[in-house]
């Protein structure tokens, strides 16, 4: 046997591998901050269920891990590369295979773009619910492994609600088939589910079989600007209280809305020190868009009027909110979720947290769902590394934790645990839990070479 | 050690176990078929968690199983007994620990009856969605349990949608907490989902956070006559094909029309050979229905007009069109569900299975989902014993089964597998899957205690 790359080169072809060092290098790394920096054997670009197969029959035999990717967009560290690994990129399988109108569903290879999808679904009048901001670029394989959620998942859904039934490559190389082409089905455990999220650590998605939503005919969108971020959040409540669903409830704090002005020259922080951005859609959506009105002026914030174009161009900067600017050691953007009726006092805390640990702070959150981003950075030296900075910024992030989980919070709304939130799994999860998640990815993967020390 | 009833009573207390016959007789079956009808050891009350985990830990002490029940509504056997079993009812364990109106969620005993939950929220404008037509006395866990269905899931999801969390007694007796009580979570495997549908086979879930959905400020009913089934079945598809999602879409066929008529002294037999019903809801709920009231004009029903109260009868009416017959071996309802597209082939291929083997045929379907329930049945002698008439209606049911695998559709929409529905789960899923499941079961639970045989 020769050595893996030549495996690889002889099973695949070579236009199919790559160990080009600024190939390897740009598929080191997803967004995340990196804590164990490590390249990749090689990048293996799949271009069919049977390259998978091949690809991790090959890395089993040889002992060499498989680190599955999307389009690496992850920004938990899961398709950061492991020591001694392959990475086995799916975005050249990126056709979409069926798309039934009446059965509202699609059938897709992993590598297709989320927006690629809703664009084909959008022509009959359908919709992929689940859409990250990342929705342009991100893949469909990358969202199931990580139950992606996004804008609309408040009132659509998160990736496992629209996920039917997938095509997985498991660790010995071999294929199944889990769920239904059905909307409903209980026959057996939903092995479906147990995939969806699991951060290609039990196997290699290669089929996904979606249900499609129906695009709304009419939207609306509000945006209500308020003096502090405390009261915007007591704004989500009041909506909720008003028995109104909306598609959308993004809140901005000042932080954010600040950096939207530097990047775009807008004038949002003159008009407020918080912004909630709600969409309302469907047959209902003026009706519900009155209520909302109604409900948001009553708390204090300064509603834009009916049928509000600039409410519409900020949400589409809300979806690129994230900025460019990808995570590191003096900058990390969290995911932490808290039931909706502590969302106030959450953001008081993160902004105590910001002052007492001299960290800036700006926060977006998917309000609807209780789903917070706060991200925390420090200035940064320019030839130096700052301990100091660094360690002030762990402490931020380690007690913006504490603060979720002690609120009944969770530690990942939505991104994954992937390599970075390892360090406080511990903390939600209690040894057992963990151990039979240990146990579960024993059994699919004995060898452990599917993405290890990841997720779990 | 004495006997497991000695073990029980001293650990228990006497008032909560039962070895009457009587009782024994009660608890040994639920509303299934009965392939291999077992008395149980012993019928036990569980009042608490700790209660629960005495009972599991006595019998895997002294090997016996142990057949987890909630109220015994189920219709695939999941809940009969198995040999040397103990039955668990869990229907003492009725509180609603916590129901927050800000929150949107509520924490629940697995005892607590699905209308009482869903009467506790809407006194807040909320609602828990899914609701199987034995919401009136199916049980939280059972619900959970089997991942049931209902009426308003093709708009709201099914029960696994609506669960956050859960509490899990294992089989050594331990007590573990799955999942988040937020509505978005992704830390680790997703075991919620594994044990949602697990049908007792995996552990008991003594405790289930679910998320409440808002009460519809308006509903609209709509109740359209149709000359035949199959253009009632395309209704269902005009409808999608309008883009407009229904909260509640039940088709019955001229069979449940007429029982209806015979058990409520009705007449709609005389209106039409089938019917469709439909309910919006929601701030869109009135030009939602104006649209499926056009559309469904057009294609050929009879349609009732606007506010009907009798379209709302009739919807109470479905709820309750199970009637009150026990399935036995010459009566079997089924629980199909296909592919949305294949409806009205579905529906065709129905009654000429039914009339090619000589039974008689009535259908139900929750249509929205492509979820079918066909009920066959044939007369049975007075004093005898026809194998004649119940091999018709196997060969029947087979051929359901296997034309509805034929069309891409799945043996069990809602109901589960149970122990009556396990003789065909091996058309629907391979070797390899179903050699998965065995060993998911055999990690959680080594010693085959929990429910054996159920299932997978
Ligand atoms: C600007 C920006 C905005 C974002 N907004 C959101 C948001 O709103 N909501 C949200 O949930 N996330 C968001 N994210 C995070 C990220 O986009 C999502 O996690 C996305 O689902 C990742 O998809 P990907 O194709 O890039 O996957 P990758 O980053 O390539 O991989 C992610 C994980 O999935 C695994 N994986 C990828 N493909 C497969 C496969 N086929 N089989 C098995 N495992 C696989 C990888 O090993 C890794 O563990 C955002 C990221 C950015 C940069
Ligand atoms: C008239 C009628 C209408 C129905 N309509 C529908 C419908 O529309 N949709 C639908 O999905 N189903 C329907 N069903 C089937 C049935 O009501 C559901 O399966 C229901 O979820 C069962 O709940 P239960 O409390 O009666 O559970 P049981 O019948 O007691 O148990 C069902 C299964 O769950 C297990 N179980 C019960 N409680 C627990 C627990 N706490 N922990 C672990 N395992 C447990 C049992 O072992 C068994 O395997 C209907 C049944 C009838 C009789």
């Amino acid at each position: 046997m020769g050595s893996i790359v030549e495996e690889l080169e002889s099973t695949l072809g070579r236009e199919k591998v790559s160990t080009d060092e600024t190939m390897l290098a740009w598929y080191a790394v997803d967004q995340a901050p990196v804590l164990d920096y490590q390249l990749p054997i090689a990048v293996v670009f799949a271009e069919s269920v049977m390259d998978v197969q091949a690809v991790v029959r090959c890395c089993a035999d040889m002992g060499v891990s498989v680190v599955a990717r999307g389009a690496g967009t992850g920004v938990s560290g899961g398709a950061h590369a492991s020591r001694n690994s392959v990475v086995l990129s799916l975005e050249r399988m990126n056709r979409i295979l069926d798309l039934n109108p009446d059965d509202e569903t699609a059938v897709v290879e992993p590598g297709v773009i989320n927006a690629v999808l809703n664009e084909a679904a959008a022509a009959h009048g359908l919709m992929y619910a689940p859409d990250p901001a990342s929705f342009r670029t991100s893949t469909i394989g990358g969202n199931v492994a990580t139950n992606a959620g996004g804008l609309r998942c408040a009132k659509y859904g998160v990736t496992r609600d629209s996920v039917l039934a997938l095509d997985v490559v498991l660790a010995d190389g071999s294929l199944i088939h889990t769920g239904h082409q059905t909307f409903k089905g209980v026959a057996g455990y939903d092995l479906t589910g147990l995939f969806v999220g699991s951060e290609g650590t039990l196997g290699i998605v290669v089929g996904v079989t979606v249900r499609l939503k129906y695009l709304p005919r009419d939207v609306h969108t509000i945006a209500a600007f308020y003096p502090d971020f405390r009261l915007a959040a007591s704004g989500v409540l009041a909506v909720g209280r008003a028995r109104v669903q909306p598609a959308i409830m993004e809140l901005l704090d000042g932080g954010t809305l600040a950096q939207l002005d530097g990047i775009h020259g807008s004038d949002l922080s003159s008009r407020g020190r918080s912004l909630l951005l709600i969409q309302t859609d469907g047959f209902g959506a003026a009706a519900e868009a009155d209520v909302v009105r109604t409900v948001l002026a009553a708390g204090g914030a300064l509603v834009t009027t009916e049928s509000s174009a600039e409410a519409e161009q900020l949400v589409e900067l809300r979806r690129n909110s994230r900025g460019v600017e990808v995570d590191d050691e003096y900058r990390v953007g969290e995911d932490v979720a808290v039931p909706r009726s502590r969302l106030v006092d959450y953001v008081s805390a993160l902004e105590a947290m910001a002052a007492a640990h001299g960290v800036n702070l700006k926060v977006v959150a998917h309000a609807g769902d209780g789903n917070l981003h706060p991200t925390f950075w420090v200035d940064r030296l320019d030839n130096a590394v700052d301990e100091g900075a660094m360690n002030r910024l762990n402490l931020a992030l380690d007690a913006s934790i504490a603060a979720a989980l002690e609120m009944g919070g969770t530690i990942t709304g939505e991104h994954g645990i992937g390599q970075y939130k390892l360090r406080w799994l511990g903390l939600e999860q209690p040894e057992p839990v963990r151990e039979l998640q240990r146990r579960i990815k024993e059994l699919f993967d004995p060898a452990g070479i599917l993405n290890p020390g990841k997720a779990i």
